[in-house]
């Protein structure tokens, strides 16, 4: 199933994706997509739902970010080697995480808001994973088990604030509209090798970023597994699993994002996003 | 008014601590306290009430953590000079910020949880602040009409997975039982000059942190602006101000918790806490 929630910001409806592009309201089975509700009993009832008897949302109607209020957005860094090496950096030797505040989520489509003063806000095209049960020092072995699914990520970075304001990295992955998620969870069944899909960013038409996830350094088992080591995982979790090379950081000269620019985005059978940039008012 | 949430773990009772430590149970006027329901309008109808009229929560019944469920918990760091210095690194020119996963919080008196493996495991006693307003680019001069209030937090910290462990600073902070937060959160009007509270932490009745808010680098209204700039605040979003000197880590030689142990903390006005050590099972 691929899980969507559809309408105007703050006023989603949760629905699923059908073949052929028809998305159904499923409000009158789960009033959201949240970490109280999302997990395998919701997925079962949802797949027993006639999809044919479900009212559609129009056509056009707004993506909003598939998951209301995740409780954490955790980012993995420099997990594909070339990456690494476009942002100076020796691969690591274990995961390197960071978080992202929930309040830069925002729809697929919904444009990416330049903070003030910026001159360096970046792109970063990324599988993320939806944790749907609870993990606590859990297995690489059983670490599958708590993975809901699968979804889209624009891992927006503003590396000024990022990497020379001091400290850590938080403060330049944080402003509002940096975190575009969907357009939709592709549940764990319909995506039979999550480490083989091709990921692409393209700016204004150019294609930047073309990697595939079988790239990458850590795996999806060892991610959950090593995060569960160090904080509880919750249904409705985001682990962003990093970005391939291509970034404007890594650029000669850097080049960045600026007002008007059109960024689209894509991972295999996960959609694809749109994001035009405006400046902050 | 100082805010309290009562009962067993996930069934707490939002309610006032009133003087004389009596504590009413304010369920009927709300249903908990969260960024939902946080803000001046409730603080309203809180004031408006009767305590006299309400049930009261038992003798000795537990504190919960006096937020449910808050968007995000950020930390600032080497905001105090000594401590700064005892942990080998320079003043900050800029506030230094980093993330607490919401999965750490717990009451103030349920005990610390030593992760699996750790030596390293570490105190550090903060002034955290409440938010009540949304906030977003906002002045400094107006940046305390978005604080709600303020309570004690001990903001746990495992070294070695902090330090040493690759990459940013998450992975030491977010384990769960990292965050005791409470007894309670009193409001702004209840503390006259929040940079004039003396903080303290005991382990095992030896004093080992000792300070003044006074200390600060930086203070509150030029934090709240600042994080304002990178990120938006919302209603229930906590601001911990940072810890002073007298950390394990800064001890010669370096010096951690142990299954056992009881460390006792307070901040004038926001009562104190009490957490016994245990090993993670």
């Amino acid at each position: 199933m691929k899980l969507v929630r559809v309408g105007p910001p703050g006023r989603e409806r949760p629905g699923l994706e059908l073949d052929g592009g028809r998305r159904v309201d499923v409000s009158s089975v789960v009033a959201d997509y949240t970490p109280e509700t999302l997990g395998p009993e919701l997925l079962e009832r949802l797949a027993a739902l006639d999809a044919s008897q479900l009212p559609e949302f129009g056509v056009g109607a707004r993506y909003g970010p598939p998951i209301s209020r995740p409780g954490k957005i955790i980012c993995v860094g420099l997990n594909y080697a070339a990456h690494a090496a476009e942002s100076g950096a020796t691969p690591p030797s274990e995961p390197v995480l960071f978080f992202k505040a929930t309040t830069a989520l925002t729809g697929p489509n919904d444009g990416i808001v330049i903070p003030r003063g910026s001159t360096a806000t970046d792109w970063e095209v990324e599988l993320a994973v939806v944790i749907g049960r609870r993990a606590t020092y859990v297995d690489e072995n059983r670490a599958m088990d708590h993975v809901l699914g699968y979804c889209l990520h624009n891992d927006w970075s503003e590396r000024d604030w990022q990497l020379k304001r001091g400290g850590q990295w938080v403060k330049g992955k944080s402003f509002d509209t940096f975190a575009p998620l969907g357009p939709w969870i592709a549940t764990r069944d319909e995506v039979p090798d999550p480490h083989a899909l091709r990921l692409w960013l393209d700016r204004n038409g150019r294609r930047l970023q073309d990697s595939n996830t079988s790239d990458l350094i850590f795996g999806i088992p060892h991610l959950v597994s090593y995060i569960s080591q160090c904080m509880t995982l919750e249904p409705g979790d985001v682990i962003s699993t990093g970005t391939p090379a291509g970034v404007g950081l890594g650029l000669k000269p850097p080049t960045y994002l600026e007002a008007g620019d059109v960024v689209t985005l894509g991972v295999d059978g996960l959609g694809t996003q749109r994001q035009e940039a405006r400046a902050a008012s």
